[in-house]
């Protein structure tokens, strides 16, 4: 791949999106979907089934909505085999159709187009290096010795720190910090806010004394929290996605790691040492502490938590909300919490619960193992 | 509203705080409240109870601070008339005394004034328009066709996308970050580091072959995600806050929205095509899954979450950490979660529930439906 | 403390990071260690025990990695006495090796030495005060009469409000916010994204009508929220760190408080007027809601919840995902939630837990205080 530092130059941002139109039977051919109907349709974009309108291409996929076939205005709709048999319009079967779904509607996005080269008001240490067609734009900064490949685009407000390599293909869109020693592979997407490489939380309590490690001379003084050095950097595997302003820390000593095509949300922390196996997938707010092994297909819920040096098995989902406590080496679903209630009810059972143990050795109850 | 692009100049940041001195009949007269006591009293700012110095004004809204009115310091309390019957001190009689002060402390406040215009050190897109009057602070970005409204501020280092909207009189405090087609009514507040209308987690798990829409001759591989394309926009109605860290996604295909008067706190979470009644109040940390529709005035409790596709109807109130897993129909208080004990009783009682079916089976109890 | 603002100038940001080498008898004359073995042996690094090669420094603090020491390519692995007894290397012998770590690793940390001076391409008010020795790097706004002392470091993309102090030795890693009226003391370590001094979460429902403190002639309308004014500050103590995209709000009237050597992981939430005793520490996406009162030295778990208005003691711990509901008066563990289960199991036992109360009652369960 063909890197060097370009020099200096301001540049326009976007161009125009484009406009597209297809008939139906262009993106039956595009896409091996079998077509249903009508084969010169135009489609120029695309909508629900319950708004789209005319022009536009829907898909069915969650049965619940198939009571709104009958009264769609969308010109083309994708859905499998069995809901087009009563379907007097235009359809696309797939076998998938929300597969189906995500690739055509790519067909219609809008993604601004981002021209090569560097915006003026960049801060771009010597050192550090950016391909030829690579876009970055206003108010970055970029560190010592890193790298910014092919065709990446950098949007206005990131910092790049020291030591970070983006590759091929990436897309920080704006506002994204990489602190030091990250490095994306290719076709990373990262949303704005989203902190990479931050200092995991790592500390010693120092009671003070001889042979702690102190100075022989340390005054006794309180207890206080010592930094332990965060050393290590953050490795991102191809295709991932990290959702805005999500924080994902350095290592201690080694590295941080998200196999390829992990998919983070928003607002998740991933601590420092944590290893995410590849096609995971982790829902908002949700949380790995330090040093926690997570499998490859998993699905984390949102708000989900998991406590530190654990191991998780692959193909583990974990519900919103749960906390796992251990570690998982089974496939399967995992739960924790209790079910919503009105409050009064919720209150009685609660209290109930605070004395649950009370209650069973009065009433008999075994011992569980 | 006249708006026009304005040419990039200089522009000093801020004025100097106004300082302001009220008697106590002018609040009274200014406010509508009865006075009780001296009303040549002099007020020039605002303090506790507990706390506040001569010269300041305090209120009492909490019964179990009334045992300070003895010792307060304040020079003018507002409070109910019924607390007012032995304070010797001059007061301000107000039927909702928290509501009172929240109007009398906006007298106080030193909110910077900011002048009209542009910072020189601003990357705004030929085709954005910004009103005359309103500011645009320094390293702020500004995309293609985005307008900024009359008497709008955006602080430092904000990045507004293509297609944004700005209404009149909004303030992007600093940092904050609107994607695209992000669209703000009126007088919308947004705090620091808020990311509104980043992409929404949207994903499709292609396990590759004909028929789910991939190219025809697709190599088997492995399951892989597959991004699908999130091209709606987001709404914001008038008079809005959106606190520091909170984000709010795009919608897939439609807008996510939130009506007039929704007050977001810091480190939320909204997901796409989330729509949030009037007057509904969410405190920090909470979330919203994907498509959930939560009705007017409800307030959603600290760290709490609303799995996605559920709706939730008028005036609910949601305790702080619960999880709504099912819609919610009726009006009222509604909680899930286990109350806090010390850890060694917890764990008695957390091992018991474990074990709560088996035990309910044992003793004779009947299945509930 | 000399501070003066000093003139705008480009600076480089970064120099090459020092390489560092030690014999293991140099490092334990250093720390006041027990040497055991070879002191001649050179050390230029740190490696964890498992991975480490030779010329790095290990350490050995967790009894269950004991079984990797036989196996280690470390030069030096620092441990307790008892552990040294079969171990035929090179040992550094502490009380608490996991302390000990902490400050040799130090020694060999890569930090950045940062220039003094200020980048060109910042916006500092001119009632703004610099310290000579002080670093502010691009893209940095300055607030009025805001202050940055001796030998503090701006990195990229923050911003100072108004009325704020960076205390001496400082770190704003990069893109951190100081809102207004923020004053940081000594030593003070703050990573990416985080917001300090944002308004809290301060709102009153004005029903509307006369005495409510609204204008006399107020339309009826409908009830809305009446924003507070936040008109305190943040004040945070010596040697306190905040981590990635972690926000604490400015109080209401009076501050909001950290004391000295508190230590926040990422994504925290601090609400107004909260205080936090000195030495307590708090994992990621912990919260704390307005006017809590939290000791010293307590340590509160990942995810963990603290109501408002509420008071814990000193040395209390709160595990993960907790939420603490009243305030603690006595140092222990406390504990909320339910145990993981697989999902069957799960459903099973939480649907008990629905019945919980009318379960005991008609097994004749006491009616609990």
């Amino acid at each position: 791949m063909p890197t060097t530092s370009v020099p200096t130059t301001s540049v326009p941002t976007t161009s125009v999106p484009r406009t597209s139109v297809y008939s139906a039977a262009q993106l039956a051919e595009r896409f091996g979907l079998v077509l249903h109907g009508d084969g010169a349709v135009q489609v120029h974009g695309v909508g629900t089934l319950a708004r789209a309108e005319a022009g536009q291409l829907a898909f069915l996929a969650n049965p619940k909505y198939r009571s709104q076939l009958a009264q769609t205005s969308a010109s083309v709709v994708v859905m499998r085999a069995d809901d087009a048999s009563d379907f007097s319009g235009t359809a696309l079967i797939a076998r998938d159709p929300y597969v189906a779904f995500a690739r055509l509607a790519a067909l219609f996005e809008p993604r601004p187009r981002h021209a090569p080269g560097i915006h003026a008001s960049t801060d771009i240490d010597p050192s550090a290096v950016v391909a030829n067609d690579a876009h970055v734009g206003a108010f970055v900064s970029i560190g010592a010795r890193s790298r910014v490949e092919a065709g990446a685009r950098i949007g206005p407000g990131c910092v790049i720190g020291d030591d970070c390599v983006v590759g091929a293909g990436c897309e920080l869109v704006a506002g994204v910090t990489l602190v030091a020693r990250v490095r994306l592979g290719q076709r990373v997407l990262v949303h704005p806010g989203a902190v990479l490489g931050a200092d995991g939380f790592g500390l010693a309590m120092d009671r003070g004394g001889v042979q702690t490690g102190g100075p022989q001379n340390d005054a006794p003084g309180e207890p206080h929290w010592l930094k332990v050095p965060q050393l290590g950097g953050v490795l991102i595997g191809d295709d991932c996605e990290i959702g805005a302003n999500t924080t994902i820390d350095r290592g201690a000593i080694e590295d941080t790691v998200l196999e390829a095509d992990v998919r983070l949300d928003n607002q998740i922390q991933i601590g420092h040492n944590v290893h995410i196996g590849a096609h995971t997938a982790m829902a908002g707010c949700s949380a790995v502490a330090g040093s926690a092994r997570i499998g490859r297909y998993c699905l984390i819920g949102g708000g989900a938590g998991v406590l530190g040096h654990l191991e998780i098995c692959d193909k583990v989902v974990v519900t919103a909300m749960s906390l796992v406590t251990a570690s998982i080496r089974e496939p399967g679903e995992y739960s924790s919490g209790t079910p919503l209630m009105d409050n009064r009810s919720w209150r009685k059972n609660a209290a109930r619960f605070k004395q649950l143990d009370a209650f069973v050795r009065r009433t008999g109850g075994r011992r569980e193992p």
